[in-house]
This record gives structure tokens, sequence and C-alpha cells, in this order.
């Protein structure tokens, strides 16, 4: 049963510590790591690992229990919401895995992390055991500075698992899991954030954009410059291409250059293909005709 | 040693031969067919095929033996140039597979071919044992009706092996090693043949155009279109979303909307990634971000 973990830490600038969390990882054998993203100005770090289940569970809670010894989130400040230490863990199913079994991994991987390290976890997406918390953004609404607070008064707040209180230091976790995300952010060239935040508000799927699409308009202090940051949840509806286009055009709108764009983390093959198909107007083309695709399907490559 | 192979026949139009050519490919154990395209209008079929190196020799010595049962070229008329029933041979390095590998290869398939079915080989690219017939075109200049006149006249038209004359109904094969080429058409809104071979000369490298590029203007009868026809040789160098822009801004100069766009075979992965890094403003992206191909790296997949 082969798993995916993206888990997104709130350490993007100190490479000592960012190594020590891949290392955490990587310490159980068959987790493979397999990509990581650091940001300063997110201050924040994404780790693409895989394996299967039980290695990839393995390696989550010891890497939640670097990250808790590693970083303190009352001395952390970033551009991008965060609720722990270890901000986000989703588990995405590879190849027959389902996403049913991947809702099983995260609970687990959650009782773990609150019986074993004594940091209480939020359950997200296809593991929310409320309705209220599919969406990941309403569970870290109000980030560590607000929850810490309010879990103690407000009942509805409170953990799935453990707490009330948070983690003094590490806050709590968000377990999930999810089919395959995009994160794919466009910098544009100004740093008047109001441009950014009215894009963002354009494309996303909650004020009547794109299907699919969660977007935040941040500042990057560091590039003197402002970012559209998106996550494209369906990349099969909304994929990146489409995105880029229409963030350009209302860029221009505003009179601002795209300055690039860029991805965190990995990006299927099949989101390549359909920008080829439509930037070269090639209509019968898909992942079937990519050489890569066709040589993996067979064993004897290896 | 894994070796690539993609024949090139001169059938597009009867679906029961083409089904017994892959047949002939697919009749020895260990070749995989991964693709094939057949044009009505080129009248020609392109099979992609892989396997270790023994099982492509096999593989392609059948299915010239069926080629020759199956197609007469006295019978044969299609936009392409040809000069066999099966006119091209290339044979493509895989993996750690070297282009000497795959000459060895070219030269031992040739020698079967002449011996085992009495149809003349020249040996073109990096199989070729002469300097001036390195180029394909310049192999299969005058095509089968020119050529069999040639030979019996002109020394330098001689095949390499066998002949001097051509095969009575098969014509000669041309037989190649050379690295990974992308096939790759563009097809005008137009019948104005003069226009698509304008457009052929302004981007091929032997006019002066882009490295790497070979490019002919054919007509479409079928479809109503002309076709600027490609083969990009180095596209790392020159790869396909740089000759669409081109294409297409010729085209819109000369008054004519491009069609559509379309590949014969396989493309590489690092292509699309290309285009995905260039039309998306990615400064920062390549294949090691694609999924599949960070995944493939690792056995367990399996």
């Amino acid at each position: 049963m082969l798993v995916e973990c993206v888990p997104n830490f709130s350490e993007g600038r100190d490479p000592t510590r960012i190594a020590a969390l891949v290392s955490a990882i990587a310490s159980v054998p068959g987790s493979r790591v397999l990509h990581q993203t650091s940001d300063p100005d997110h201050n924040r770090t994404v780790i693409t690992f895989a394996g299967e289940a039980e290695a990839v569970l393995e390696s989550s809670v010891r890497v939640a229990a670097r990250a808790a010894e590693l970083i303190d989130l009352n001395r952390h400040s970033g551009v991008h919401p965060r609720l722990g230490a270890l901000d986000v863990l989703p588990f995405i199913p590879l190849g027959p895995t389902t996403l049913a079994d991947c809702a099983a991994l995260a609970h687990r991987a959650g009782q773990r992390i609150w019986q074993e390290l004594h940091i209480p976890v939020y359950f997200y997406q296809s593991a929310a055991l409320r309705a209220d918390r599919t969406q990941l953004e309403k569970v870290r609404k109000g980030e560590f500075e607000g929850l810490r607070a309010s879990v103690l008064t407000d009942q509805s707040k409170r953990p799935d698992v453990g707490g009330p209180a948070l983690h003094p230091t590490a806050g709590a976790v968000s377990v999930g899991a999810r089919d395959i995300l995009i994160a794919y952010n466009v910098n544009l060239a100004t740093t008047d954030l109001a441009i950014a935040k009215s894009i963002a508000r354009s494309i996303r799927a909650s004020s009547g954009g794109f299907a699919g699409v969660k977007a935040l308009g941040l500042p990057l202090v560091s590039r003197g410059q402002v970012q559209v940051s998106i996550n494209l949840t369906d990349f099969k509806v909304t994929p990146p291409h489409v995105v880029f286009a229409e963030v350009s055009r209302l860029a221009a709108d505003a009179g601002v250059p795209v300055a690039e764009s860029e991805l965190i983390g990995l990006i299927p093959s099949k989101a390549l293909a359909m920008a080829f198909a439509h930037n070269l107007n090639l209509p019968n083309f898909g992942t079937e005709s990519v050489l890569e695709n066709c040589l993996s399907q067979h064993s004897w490559l290896k």
C-alpha cells in the first residue's frame, strides 16, 4: 500500500533545522524523500516523501516529534497561515491505495501524535470527523495565537484528538487525507499587496472563481514582490496553465508584470501534458504519448 | 541493454495490414509495442517499440519481412518521401545503452535483412558507413522510383549492403542509429501548399533556421489542410514549443490559422517540462519536479 505524504513545517530559514527534519523522515527504512522546498518569507518548508504505509506512518510521527523539538511557534513569524510546528500532515494515495486507506492512516498518525508527543490534532479533508473541518483553512483560522485562546473557551474549536489546550510551543497538527494537490505560486513584480489579494480573490473558488482553486495574496519582503499563493485541489478541472493565464491577465490589467511562478513540491505528469496540449494546440495529446510513462509501465525497464 | 526502435512503414490506410505489422513486432517475447500512428495522406505508419536488444533485433527483421509481403511500392502513393516498404528502421538507446551499441545493432539488422529477405540496406545517421549518408533525406533522395534506376548506373547510389538493384516491390530499407527525435507536425487551415513549404524553409536548419530542425511542406488532401512536417533531432536545443510559436507567427503573417498540431510517436518528458517552464514562467522547473519521474526512480513502486 503505497502512500505519499507532504508535511509542511513552520521553519523555512535555518538549513540545519530543515536538514534535521529531512533526516527524521529518511531515518525510517522504506521512506524515500522525493522533494523539498523552503521559503524564507513563508518561513515554511514542504517535504514530499513516499513509501509503504507503515513506513510513512512511522516517519510522520518521528518528524512530528523532531519538529516539536526544533520549532517554537512563539518565536515563529511568516506570511503563510500556520497552527503547528508540524503544521499540516496530509496522506495521499498512490497507485491502488484509496483515500479511505489514507484517512485510516491519518487517524492512526493523529492518535500517535497525541499519545506519544502530547500535541493535539485536527483531522481535515477526507480524514475530517466533522463536516466543518473538511476545509483546512477553516481548521487553521485564527492560527496558533488565536486558537490557543479560543480552544479553552469555545467548545467548537477543540481538537479532534487531545487538548483542549494546544501544545505550548508546537501548537497543533492538522492531519489529513487528500488527493494530489498542486501548490503553485505566481509572484508579481510589485510590493503592492492589495493587487495580489485582489487577484487571489478573483480566482479562488470561495469567491466565485475557478473550481478547485484556493488562493491568498502574500508579501514576499525578501524579494520585494507580492505573491498569489495558490492551491489547486482538482488540477484536472482547473490546471496550472489556466490559472497562470488568468493571473497574468489580471496582473496586466493592474499594470504589474509577472516576475515568475513557482511550484512547491511535485506536479503530476498529466498537468504538464494538459498544458502542452493547450499551448501547442495538440487536441489528441495525453500522457500515453510520453515516453517515460510508457516505459515505466513495463517492468523490464528495471 | 534496452533499445527503442521506431520503424516507419509505407502503409497508412489499411487497418488489417497495419495490425499485421504490429503483430509481427509483438510476436517476439520481450518486444513491447508502445505506440503507433498512421496517416492516410502520408500513407505511412510509425510504430514505437522497445525491449532488450536481441528481442528488438528479431522483431525488426520479422517486421521487415512482413512489410515486404504486404506492401508493393509500385502501388504506393503518399505525400511523405519513401524508399522502402519498411522505409526507415532507427535504433535508439534507452538507459545506459549507447549510440555505438545501437549502431552495432543496426548493422546486424541490415545484414540479416539482406541475407534473409534480399532487400538491400542503406545505413544512416550514427550507423552510416559513409559521410554522405548521415542525413536520411540525402539517402532517400529520388525515392523508390528514382533510386531504382540510378543504383544501376551510379556507383555512388549503391546500397551499403546487398543490391545493387533495389527489391522490386519492397525497395530498400534505411537502417539507422540515433538519439531520441521528436516528430511533430503543425497543420494549417489552408490548401495553399506554398505557405507550408515557405514556413518549412524558414524554420529548417539546412536553410538557416533553427538548429536540429528538419521540415517539409506537405498537402493533407483528406483534411483540406497543408502541413509543416517537422523532425526535431535535438529537442533540448530546439524544443517543440519554440517551433510551434515560430510556425504560428509565420502562419499569422501569411494570414492563415493554425488548425492543430500533432505528435507522431512518443515525446520525452523533458520536452513537456521545457514547454511548461517557458509557458508558465517557471525558471527553476525541471523533470525532477514531476511526480511520476521521482516515483519511477524507486524500485519499490513496482
